[in-house]
């Protein structure tokens, strides 16, 4: 006969998944706890925002965003927390996601705000007309980092947490800095305060939380979660942070957690001074923040509306 | 009949080579014409000496301190150079590097002087016997930094070159990166300054030519270079940084070059004042240079001894 594993916190329960890049062999029970209270430390550590003030969830129907909602919930359950979603109007896809997050609200029983990107006069299928053709992530990523500060600023939060993972991060921190783009990876940080009468405070709770931990916390918390993929994702190019990543996370459990610590610790705070953000200014037609007269979004949907006329 | 590819420069011979990562294809007269000018050029822009100024040459036996040499000589036919070699007491091995320096520099008319590390007591096969058993890598990289900054001042250089190539330097560069070695980072410059009386000016003028192009140049103008590997060298381990050079180098050839510009330019000079060099002292025993009060050669000399006399 072969003995499971057992749990190596409860130490009665068969270990069924790992934990910290596997070296934390867990029961499901224990795994969610786990999860849990690594999440509510990150928020504590980097002061991500207090138990008094209201905190909008960024959701989308994917388990990371799922993770994030549920686990705040339950790692502080009498926060005011207001989740916010945006409907992308992509065709097949934004209805399904749609719905997920309302199953998930009406399960941890918060207050949700849905934003119809339609309503706009516009979907993010439309930017496929657009010179983006294809590849619409990216005007996709500047229509929601505006909308979710608009929707933000609506419902009264002045924090806003999302759904970014430690491979994420750890992605772009890498992909940013062998681009040399210093300014934006200063922006990393697990906590970004408002520059800007409009802007939120942006929090990233599952900070250290990698991607097959946010998956397994959904599964084995039964996260109502989205069955499909983003059409438009199909094809996208793996960026070379991610090939890094893998490459160095082989033979290495501790590379992963070695290079947050790395950059948070130590590179972010020596240059984050010597790095100049640009100035923002207001763009002269929504009014929010923006480093030129008219704002990245502005732009944005003044190519699609122009395309959308011509057709 | 298929029609050779002709030389980018000359356009009149078959190209038989390339160079700058895959991207010019050259006959062998016009690679080592780029190879000289290229060499020529890091001088002049690092101000790594002047014409008037005494250079010591490290060489080794091997391709990389070979074509450091040559070049060097062509490029600058009227300096003021001196050959310095180190022979280690490695058995089956250093005889043999120790003849083709002396060829080399018979058919570069160079001033030569040999340092025979077995007339200070010990050689680098004895280090088997320490604690770093069949790892003496760390302690004979030690030992040539001490012995080649003892050469150079007992020669009368103030300036001292050695052949680290492009991969070498990247790879430590990002090894020390992700370790988190940031002194150490700030050291790998292309030249670094003398901080004590005994120290010499450090200058690497091949920090733009990649290990093949070194091997390419050492073929191309014949230099007598080893033909066997250090016996030492055997297994030991392939560091982190070489692996994510390979990785990342693999489709982007222009990926060593901007790393290096990323590094030099805009990293290094950012963090430059940040980063603690310790305080130099001049060690007790020797007078070199030191962070403490006994430098790291005279420790390592101290230890090799001990288990010599044991023995």
């Amino acid at each position: 006969m072969i003995l499971p594993i057992l749990c190596v916190k409860c130490k009665n329960q068969p270990a069924e998944t790992s934990a910290v890049e596997g070296r934390l062999k867990l029961c499901p029970k224990c795994f969610i706890e786990y999860f849990e209270r690594r999440v509510k430390e990150s928020v504590q550590k980097f002061h991500m925002f207090t138990h008094e003030e209201r905190v909008a969830v960024a959701v989308s129907g994917g388990k990371d965003s799922g993770a994030l909602l549920r686990s705040l919930k339950r790692a502080f359950p009498n926060l005011d927390i207001v989740a916010l979603h945006i409907n992308l109007g992509i065709n097949g896809y934004s209805e399904h996601c749609e719905s997920k997050v309302r199953e998930l609200v009406k399960e941890e029983c918060v207050e949700l705000n849905v934003f119809k990107l339609s309503e706009e006069g516009f979907t993010i299928d439309d930017f496929r007309k657009t010179l983006y053709k294809n590849e619409v992530c990216s005007p996709c990523g500047i229509v929601k980092r505006h909308i979710l500060d608009r929707m933000a600023l609506e419902v009264g939060a002045k924090v806003l947490a999302t759904g970014h993972n430690l491979d994420d991060i750890l992605s772009t921190l890498l992909h940013t800095f062998f681009s040399g783009d210093f300014v934006q990876l200063v922006r990393l940080k697990p906590v970004l305060m408002p520059q800007h009468p409009y802007q939120t405070k942006k929090v990233k709770p599952l900070i250290k939380m990698s991607e097959f931990e946010d998956y397994q916390y959904a599964l084995y918390t039964e996260i109502p979660i989205r069955e499909l993929n983003c059409p438009h994702s199909i094809g996208t190019k793996s960026r070379e942070g991610k090939k890094i990543l893998e490459s160095l996370s082989k033979g290495n459990p501790n590379f992963k957690y070695q290079t947050l610590s790395l950059f948070l610790k130590k590179l972010i705070p020596m240059i984050e001074d010597k790095v100049k953000q640009p100035n923002l200014m207001s763009c002269i037609r929504c009014g929010f923040p923006s480093s030129t007269e008219v704002c990245a979004y502005c732009k944005r949907v003044e190519m699609v509306k122009r395309v959308g006329k011509r057709a």
